[in-house]
């Protein structure tokens, strides 16, 4: 396998330590050459489903690339550590699930190794730090050319642990589905599809109702914020295919009481009730 | 017009997502030479003053380079997406005013052209994020070489969407301005300028009165922080050139009650009286 | 002494302003192919020892570079601007003691200059800014390559202000000791090293009580997190050779009220009781 250009990096770290340095100071003795694209360190401590849908969610846009990930509660103890062949780039990290979904969004693993290869980790390991002491040495190694094969025994790809896929089923006028992701915007993702959702009668230039822990809103099906005016209420499909709900210049997430998991159903409506929520200061001013 | 070297790159993504990730993904496979500099994530969402503020006052400290900012509350509406030459550097994002103060910082424009070229454009582009289908990949393109003019049709400079520059007012013995930005040490930038303040009399060595939402305050005008004792008031040219408002080792923005947008007063006075602020534990001590 | 590949930055001026990226612009004219690595940006205002800690304990990762480190409270002041010379790399910060921590980590200091060389900063100076007009000119300059003995004059090694150790004693079966840090996960590390426990009895597969303000608690002394179970409490050496205190999947820190300074005695006890807290939401459930 040739050498990767490109490694990315993606915890739960935080920033505020240097534990994020340290993974680049080891991969910079190794493989000098290799640039190191951050994807994110704020995963939230210890929360495995959110690290694998932001990685499934970011590496369609990478080149082919090592990506490292390490959101490891289990770090130390008998889970393995493994690399894992999709799509021409190489997931690097726990066998917990995190890789899953990005694998199956990289077409599915071709080949996965055990990390055995001790030659390749970092002269010390400690038992609470695999990102420096494992993963990333391991991964600075193939960014530099070393074969994929070398880095341990072999394993079925069928033995990976794989996460379950959030749920989601559409059928004449529904979709029901559960809020995946919330992003910076309090933007709320759900698990069903654009175009699943297109197929139940849910589109742009339609209207919907949205329900969930007993309350119910209606919103239109728009393409993007600005469809709404400020402060109201829009459902759209968002720029990783799935459908979401935001308020413009809002925080749906907060102001509908939305989070990961929370379960939300869709349906078509024809009346609806334009929703809109008191917008704070106005956020940006252009007085010319 | 030859390629860049560096491409900074502002918005208001945050820091939590995959976001910003995806953008650098992008640009890596258009321009896998360009270094991306990331100027910062985490303007609030949609505040495209607090971007264009610091926008402006760090991009004068670049070597030419393409400048990608996106703070765009008006995505995927009619707004228009344009390049703007200014300075030897080209400005990417969305004509929103979120540039121009960084334009007007280089010298003005010199050309702009509307981001009309789809060849330029991710092949597939969603409604939601220009960041990654449209601004990141042109930026991209012109890093690595392709000529600014083939971005897409020619503008009138004049026709660009400026920001109005905040209050700022200054005569014998008197600056009235407003809080432009706060810093993380909550020291609070004026929109008056420390030559412009000078010519008022208020210097280093002088003493002012502050007054503010019917609030007065006496400071000492000094040159850096540690000439005031710890948890005392100080007023002092910033780094970027603009009075501001500090209190040594504290917050000044929280302790005053300053936010973007305060309209404050500053006269010179003779007789003044210390302030000084309660301090929590000390931040740092050398017990050697 | 020859160019450095690396360059790392370790600064209290947070994410949301354009100080570090100014401050990366700089170095990018000055020596556009030297790679910095962010340590961190986040150390709480004028934290000096939090700043030191977090940089002794991540350069050691790190190929021989130029280190830049600024906390400090008394910029523009007469502190003095130094380089010092340590294990193959060079440290360039203010003389505060922020450096001193690393140096020492690195072997110690083999030489130091007040950086009193003014071809090398930045043609401008502000009182307040002396990462981007001082530090990180002068450091991009040793970066590409120019001796460590042109930054300025020379200085005796004594004469650098050292921060004081953190309290840390050992006895038979007792370990006396300080929080030095605690990280984004609320592990609360001690100045206590492992080896040094190990001499007092207190090793992975003992007990121990923890006794600090007036509260005591019993935990195993166990490897990692996953030795104990969820909400437990569990004493460890951590990946820097430091013993702390964890609870798995919990906060540490907040649950017991730990904070920098606390102080905290670990004894050898063969009894123990199990601690558990309660646990909130599981973070990560594969539903396999």
């Amino acid at each position: 396998m040739a050498s990767f250009h490109c490694l990315t990096f993606l915890t739960d770290y935080g920033l505020e330590d240097g534990f994020v340095a340290a993974c680049h100071g080891v991969s910079s003795r190794i493989a000098p050459n290799a640039r190191i694209i951050d994807i994110t360190h704020l995963v939230p401590p210890g929360d495995i489903r959110r690290g694998a849908a932001v990685l499934a969610q970011t590496v369609p846009y990478f080149p082919p690339a090592v990506h490292v990930a390490v959101v490891d509660p289990g770090v130390g103890t008998g889970r393995r550590a493994v690399a894992v062949a999709a799509g021409g780039s190489v997931f690097v990290g726990p066998d917990n699930g995190l890789l899953s979904w990005a694998v199956e969004a990289s077409g599915g693993a071709t080949g996965a190794v055990s990390l055995t290869n001790t030659a390749l980790w970092r002269e010390s390991v400690t038992p609470t730090f695999h990102g420096r002491d494992i993963f990333m040495p391991v991964a600075a190694h193939l960014a530099a050319g070393v074969p994929f094969e070398r880095a341990g025994e072999r394993l079925d790809v069928a033995s990976l642990i794989a996460l379950s896929r959030p749920a989601s089923r559409v059928s004449g006028g529904t979709a029901d589905g559960e809020v995946v992701t919330v992003d910076r915007f309090g933007n709320a993702q759900l698990s069903v599809t654009g175009p699943d959702a297109a197929r139940a009668g849910l589109m742009p230039g339609t209207a919907v109702t949205l329900a969930w822990q007993g309350r119910e809103l209606d919103a239109p099906f728009g393409a993007t914020f600005g469809d709404v005016g400020p402060g109201e209420l829009v459902c759209y499909t968002d720029s990783a295919g799935f459908v979401s709900i935001a308020v413009n210049g809002g925080d749906a997430a907060r102001q509908l009481g939305l989070r990961p998991g929370t379960r939300v159903t869709l349906r078509v409506t024809n009346l609806f009730q334009r929703v809109r929520f008191p917008m704070g200061q106005p956020r940006d001013t252009i007085r010319d």
